[in-house]
């Protein structure tokens, strides 16, 4: 166990020095860097093998930045963290909570899904959704009533495929946080906390 | 569901008129909403059975401000995010968690209990301390080796005690939200937010 | 293990002699050994921490002793009985297995329901009443959907809090008892078995 | 739902009149009813199939009434109580706790199976007989290391197989008295409450 | 661990000789490896008990092989598999898919019925055939509901009865098997595996 | 539910044309469909994408076509069909399960993993290595303890790398699977059946 003051390290595994990483993974370090402020600790983990590093953010980039169908990035960020509270991954709740509220500007609800995410204070479009990315995320047998009851709040065939996707990325990526034992960086705790319009730090 | 700009209201049972209410209930609604800054929910939810009000908090009373045994404030915090995590009780684990930051100058501490308590950043104290506050929770049949494992951790029998009653009491107190729908104030999300030393506000 | 010749000890805490208890506690125990013809161990156990005690029967009393609302005595204990057999808890079946028979007068229900409540000789109302007291139990989400159910079996609002409450109240009983592995008297696995009408002795 | 007014049926197949039964049917069941006082209902429900019922008695009398090995017929009884309460089946824990309370002369130990195993009063040899067939019971992988804890309690390699024996016969007869909805006589619950030495009656 | 490429025994009782088997045993013995081309490892097990083999084996002749009622022979094994699955026992998975892919001339169904049957290509007949019957193998407790699904796909009350008692004696015998360690003959893996109409051999 | 006569189609969305796919994924179609006499149905499923069907074959490349390491293509494909039974994949435990009978040469022991991984005939190693597989699956914590146990048969940090890496991408695929409702081509079922050696056709 590690005191809360001293830091922890980003994982169980090395993490490489950047001047033996990869030019393409140094490169893709600095624009998240950059644009976030500091650099998300599954960068650093993932660098350990370059190869899996590029096949698991250019399959990430993939499902969460593609532009079209109805999926906001807020909604995508709440189907990350509603799944990844079942697995009970410290990372991945945490860090995606804080994404959550910088895109929602809603500052408690990523925390109340932590919790519970039926007692959440969800619109009766984004219950749907996250019943849907839980069945997905439990391995349920999918059936077409999971795809009607989708349908009746307005999401269609692709993007329940949207839906999936990310549920099931997330199913890979929680295993491979706990395998990594992967920390949250000490930023995402604070991020976005303070309600839209007032001013955070 | 609540869209998140409106207000909640406190539970599914109507609060009375403070007017409507007994002296001595007003009285201890009026030193804890002086204390705090905040009069919390649950005062106002009790308060529709005024002999169970005085009877609820008569009880917690006598478990959490005794001031003899181990455990800190902070201890008994711990404990109670803990085990209502595992009820998946809104009310106690926003309300909980904020008063953990606040007594253990520790902003991030609630957060990982919440999501994982194995993997939080617990001393072997705090870890053995919540093993054994959870075996209770989940009403395991409780053996010496129960015992055995706090004293290997500085936990005497009436320590043992102390644990026990404050996880079986929020046993209670879990149910008691469940059913009256009890929502937290606003205001424990962010209580505590800011490390120590740093200004919060 | 004991042996079932010998006498097992009230539970795993030491019970103060009658003459260091203070006599508020010593009255208590008094009217209820007289009323009762024995006294139960929980009073014993519970002797261990007066400011406890004092608490404990106080909330007892204040949810299983007020006069109005629609649940008969028997309704109680069958909640407590229910609710315990899910906990697995020796003293509160046993004990309230048999305050169950002595108010009912049906000296095989609270064997049945300690079996399997759904398969027991209960009326409509009474499944309804376990059940929703079995939803606190498991402190499951509470919803509209069940308090419409306890209407139709013309349990009102007031009635569901005061259901709720005991199950509640037992949810930590339970793991008290648990806890000090407090153990029902003898007396207990007798009292009420024959049927009305028919002398008991 | 039954008043426990009126008398319940057998189960809810039609049980055939004795009339219309094949002869050594009526033999076995006249003989059973002579010793035990009453004829208990399992042999009225499964005269519906007289190839079945013949196949069942047998196969029972083969495993229950076999003189070698060191199950003693309370033993034998509690084992068919600690597994058929995980099945929770009324007609099996009723009934086969009575004839506990007969073979044991012990008016408390079934009881207390019925609600905790691990907490009642057993001996050490009776918690590794109930602990090993209950593994049965769940269906578990039985590996060498089950026989040699039996082997610690005086439990050879042909005791393991009566207690398996017994245990995935309940199996069977838990999942058949479900289905037939059957339920136990009311003889089965008061006989032998009285402690050994008093006068039942 | 055993090598794939030794035998492995038939299970971890001895398998008695021939010679000092009863006679009517090795009879039904030499009748069966006749019919089968190889004697099933099943009947060797058992014959350590002569008595519990006899009754065994006919109790299982009483319900597998009575011509009444509408379970053909696929029906009855197709039963077998998805019971068996739940308990993960190889000796019944195994050689049960063998005789449901002989029967029925299906060869795949046994292998998707064991990896996720609702996810089987089932008729809705079939499909409602294995819901009763999963809920005799969970111990559920049967309701009138479960009869009128039933009765919807054709089944009658005595074909209810026929369904709930080859799930209950694999309830018995699964358990029996994880007990003896019983091991499916090679035979079993590949038996029926090419489609009908080729020849297999 | 389908008849097992006509064919299944391979999922629950379209399947583009040949001519309507880009360039790259038809020759990559047109690879594996060459080695392997068909073509698998997920590469028609997720031909549906062709941004994610590059992502997830490059990634599925990346982790099982490398060639450092101990794992042999028998046990990556031993890993796949023991996590993808806990999902209950169609589709993944037959098609991996055909792979690993190809591979290893045995053609039973896929099957046996399907029923009951602890009672399969695998080697100390092997079931090191799926105890290992298997916590992943489960999005365990994982401890220090799970690579030491690993160390005891030989797997070293890198080895638990691509054992969790497999065992996390599965986690993904099989929940593609069942959102896909994706199943397995005809040819699994029967590949690899026949023992080495003996001719298969």
């Amino acid at each position: 166990a590690y005191s809360t003051k001293e830091e922890r390290p980003v994982g169980r595994y090395p993490v490489p020095n950047k001047k033996d990483m990869p030019y393409d993974i140094v490169e893709l370090m600095e624009e998240v860097e950059k644009k976030t402020g500091f650099l998300p600790n599954i960068f650093k983990a993932m660098s350990h093998r370059p190869a899996e590093f590029r096949a698991f953010f250019a399959y990430y980039n993939a499902i969460m930045n593609k532009d079209t169908g109805q999926l906001s990035k807020a909604d995508k960020e709440l189907i990350i963290v509603a799944t990844s509270v079942v697995n009970r991954c410290p990372y991945c709740v945490i860090a995606h909570g804080a994404l959550h509220r910088i895109y929602s500007k809603q500052p408690a609800l990523a925390d109340q899904v932590t919790v519970n995410w039926k007692l959440a204070d969800l619109s009766d479009r984004e219950l749907a959704m996250l019943e849907f990315a839980l069945a997905i995320c439990r391995a349920d047998n999918i059936t077409e009533e999971h795809f009607q009851k989708l349908e009746r709040h307005g999401f269609g065939r692709e993007d329940a495929w949207d839906i999936a996707m990310i549920s099931a990325f997330f199913a890979m990526s929680n295993r491979i946080a706990h395998f990594i034992d992967l920390r949250p960086n000490r930023e995402f705790y604070t991020m976005g906390r303070m309600p839209h319009g007032e001013k955070e730090d």
